[in-house]
């Protein structure tokens, strides 16, 4: 599918396309960077791919470069490669937000780039390249963003990488992107991290019972609590405007049950606590949810 | 281990008692009452009990009886089996608040009964008899709350009956439960009804996306929102104090991370982000999680 592939940044993510790209035979060549020695040394040993210690060196003569560090970093990233990168070499990257990132991206001015924003919904609560495995992006969506929407040849190439690689593929402006993501990935994040702090930071006489009683409710936040940090801090960062827009309207919706708690409201509660299980089952209609109970965990 | 076992109301944790007792010869008969219909129904046809439409002669010569209905009908239940209750019966039940039973139990001044309180803490985000399954208590806790904290006799009787069953046993008083399920318990469940709701009020422009999208964080907040509104409304009354005070330290600690993402602090939001992975690992040491990334779905 391409002659040679180099990915930037070996954690869960990139990992996980190394091993993808390398099962399905999807490049002739794979090369690949990361700036940690033990990133680099654990993926000489256990997978197949040219492992570079010069990040320019990593990207010459790539017909297709992913970039699949934090967030913050790409600015430093993108410094280092951009006067190697081939001609007409397809960029694109698996970061979960886009309108900081294009900004740097159109800043740069890049000649005879062609840039494909990616980002992969797929993910798990490990990090590191230990934890990445070949069926990651299987049945989950991958959303392009590029500010030529136009379905130009080289997005028609990205798709058809992604969907070989198992996703389905949407195309999104960068705007609409940050904005979805803010709801569905940014605010459930937020608020994990705020409830685990809030029962880790509670009298400490109660912590072995918080510990055993998880299971009834806050075992499920302490999976995304548990998420990397930081990457967590760089999506925090670009995409702070929209991220705080949502927040408030959850402080909104919460001070709305505290109400009706306080006025011990048997409607009002009934009807909130009512509204939202439709949700979960359009959700699992989509394909994109377990319906076995307690997410089929044992 | 009992001559005659009641349970009134055979929703979820009801008709997993049932099946389970039933399984393991816990008693050698067990009479089942549930004012709907179509529940006793669905018991006479698929489960094997004696299925009374009277609650007073469903609890008539029993030795253990289980209250397992949403705390709101507990009055009218114990106020309509208390002249029929055997001498000497324990009585129990499967509620997740407990001062306020509690309260209610001992306005009543029963004669010759053992109020013993029960809480297993299991349970799954669907209700009704159809979702029970025999399995449902094994390796989980089941919080047991007296007045009498002395070992008599019959707390080691309940005790070893949820020993049976599958489970864990721990004492713990009335306040002290309330407290920590308040924080392990309630706060995750009324945060998650906001987070789905605060998305479900969004813009109707993204609808489709929000579901496409929920992979990436939002549907492992659908789970808890999906559970029993009218067991959580009357969990939510009966607990209100202690779900006030807890979800005024959430606020706080959602304000912090506000006012991090807000000045863009790098160095504070890692230090969040760091600060809450360790409690899932707590967890899973405990054997009350799996350690499998997104909780082993496919």
């Amino acid at each position: 599918m391409f002659n040679k592939i180099t990915i930037i940044g070996c954690g869960l993510i990139g990992s996980s396309l190394l091993r993808v790209i390398s099962k399905k035979k999807l490049a002739k060549e794979i090369n690949v960077f990361d700036k940690s020695k033990e990133v680099s040394s654990f993926i000489k040993k256990n997978l197949s791919a040219n492992v570079f210690n010069d990040i320019s060196e990593s990207v010459k003569n790539s017909d297709l470069v992913i970039i699949s560090t934090p967030l913050g970093s790409y600015k430093e990233v993108l410094l280092s490669i951009k006067s190697s990168l081939k001609k007409n070499v397809i960029l694109t990257d698996t970061g979960s937000v886009k309108k900081e990132v294009n900004k740097i991206i159109s800043n740069l001015n890049l000649q005879d780039i062609f840039w494909i924003a990616s980002h992969p919904i797929a993910g798990t609560e490990f990090s590191g390249p230990e934890a990445g495995f070949a069926e990651l992006f299987d049945n989950r969506w991958c959303i392009l963003s590029t500010e030529n929407e136009k379905g130009t040849k080289e997005i028609e190439r990205l798709k058809s990488f992604w969907v070989a690689i198992g996703s389905k593929v949407k195309i999104m402006n960068f705007e609409d992107h940050d904005n979805v993501l803010s709801l569905t990935s940014h605010l459930p994040h937020a608020i994990a991290y705020s409830i685990v702090r809030t029962v880790m930071n509670n009298d400490d006489k109660f912590k072995d019972e918080v510990i055993q009683y998880s299971a009834s409710g806050l075992r499920d936040f302490t999976r995304i609590a548990a998420s990397d940090p930081i990457m967590w801090r760089d999506i925090f960062i670009d995409n702070s405007e929209n991220i705080l827009k949502v927040l408030n309207s959850f402080s909104e919706n919460l001070e709305e049950i505290k109400k009706a708690i306080q006025s011990k409201s048997a409607e009002k509660l009934s009807n909130i606590f009512s509204s939202t299980r439709k949700l979960r089952k359009e959700i699992i209609k989509a394909g994109q949810e377990t319906d076995k109970p307690n997410f089929g965990r044992k």
